[in-house]
């Protein structure tokens, strides 16, 4: 199967895909709208990019990319955990701590603050376009004293040697990415790392008013449906006007949601079914 | 007086510290908990960082940072809206159709995607970590035939030409900059900028239940206190925890918000005051 993904190579999306489809075709995309973009025109199957939280990309740019001018279908979910590493050529292997350079992209630098600020207060940091080009740059490099941050497939792939694994500030931080697909067909994957299912829509309020967003909660409260996220994103005319992306833990059934979303309807909101899909925790 | 902001020179935090400070004295910091914890260490009295849908910085980053490790208080907000212009060196003025490269931050190509798509089919891009290192590289390489996607102060910075002005696709794109201090003092600026003022609340609530935020929306509901933006982000437990960030579309009063607050926290949720304070759109 061929899956699009937004790269480039070893990069926390390529680590995600790889581990859930470790037999697939795959194909790297520079930018979001170009993996979407391909998933629409036929050259891959499945889309794999950042939602949420994600080093690479912009997240916001997805959902709008999705809403506004790729309308294709979310069919499941990948639930990955940030891991960092420092990872050196392997000449650099038993005198680590003498880096005087560390590489990486500025999010993953900002994300081990930490640990830097602790373990190398004199060195100096080099932004990169992303972890694994700061990866190869040490690989190709290696009678500098310098150092990369990335996760261990970027380590592997360029031959390093993780001199401290996990050193990221915050062990709950996870990056979300969706997988997209032309036809709205079900993922059908046997995998262990099945977690559950959601539903995602986006709802869109008549007007800015008071009290608005609590009268749709409504419609989902009474009927128990658990929401587990919530957003607000200014629409496209202008700010002060809002639509909201809305998970619901379940798969669509053939009463609950859709009463709520006729509801919703019959008060002027416009509703939009994203995609109801599985997501997976690796 | 000094202003801290996300460096480097003349990216979009640059553009909008220098509207809204034009007489500052200005400090570049490389990254988001770098730039806060100089407010705090009292390197700078304010601090400039993207809060929403930024080019340069993680937006996670910049709440969880001042949730969980500086809890200092926000003071203002910035709201400027995103225009990207495609520039060259003067040399390449007249015919800057024939570029054959282009170079910008990924994020930035992205927005652009419809335009380039058009006018640019056969283009190389190259990515940089900053708009304005994409704007710096092409001013030192004159001679050859490249242009780079930037804001305006990033062409006027580095000398460039701009030959195509606001080649965004989305004209309803802004970016949302916070102001932080140490102490929750006001920021007492009479400026034309002045667009209204806000309350960010985080709240936490006691556990996952159907409903839950539903209810705690009532609190707001019923008092009319209107909702501009609410967002869920993952808790530090993991997984399936949630706290939300609340704006309320009004200065803190001495009844309203301070009686929701006490219900909140009644019903044994968290709630803390992130600031109280004026925005400005530029």
């Amino acid at each position: 199967m061929k899956i699009g993904y937004l790269g480039p190579k070893a990069t926390f999306t390529d680590l995600a895909v790889t581990t859930m489809f470790p037999f697939a075709e795959k194909y790297a995309y520079d930018t979001i709208p170009e993996c979407i973009d391909a998933v629409s025109n036929g050259e891959v199957e499945l889309g794999v990019v950042p939602l949420e939280n994600a080093l690479e990309g912009s997240v916001n740019l997805t959902i709008d990319y999705l809403i506004h001018e790729q309308p294709l279908p979310i069919v499941g979910e990948i639930i990955a955990p940030i891991q960092q590493h420092l990872m050196v050529h392997p000449y650099y292997k038993e005198h680590w701590n003498d880096v005087r350079e560390i590489y990486s992209h500025s999010h993953a630098i900002a994300q081990c603050h930490k640990f830097l600020h602790t373990t190398f207060k004199k060195a100096k940091y080099v932004y990169m376009t992303s972890t694994s080009a700061a990866a190869k740059f040490v690989s190709e490099h290696p009678h500098l004293p310098i150092a990369a941050i990335a996760n261990e497939m970027a380590a592997k792939e360029y031959g390093l040697e993780i001199v401290k694994a996990n050193i990221h500030d915050y062990d709950y931080n996870h990056t979300r990415f969706i997988i997209v697909r032309k036809q709205n067909e079900e993922l059908s994957l046997q995998s262990t790392l099945y977690a559950g299912d959601k539903t995602t829509l986006m709802i869109a309020l008549p007007k800015d008013q008071a009290g608005a967003l609590h009268q749709v909660l409504s419609a989902f409260a009474w009927r128990r449906l658990n929401l587990t996220k919530i957003e607000s994103r200014p629409a496209k005319t202008g700010l002060g006007n809002y639509f909201f992306i809305i998970d619901i833990d379940q798969k669509m059934d053939d009463v609950l949601i859709p009463g709520a979303i006729a509801e919703l309807e019959a008060l002027d909101c416009t509703v939009q079914v994203l995609g109801s899909y599985p997501y997976y925790i690796i």
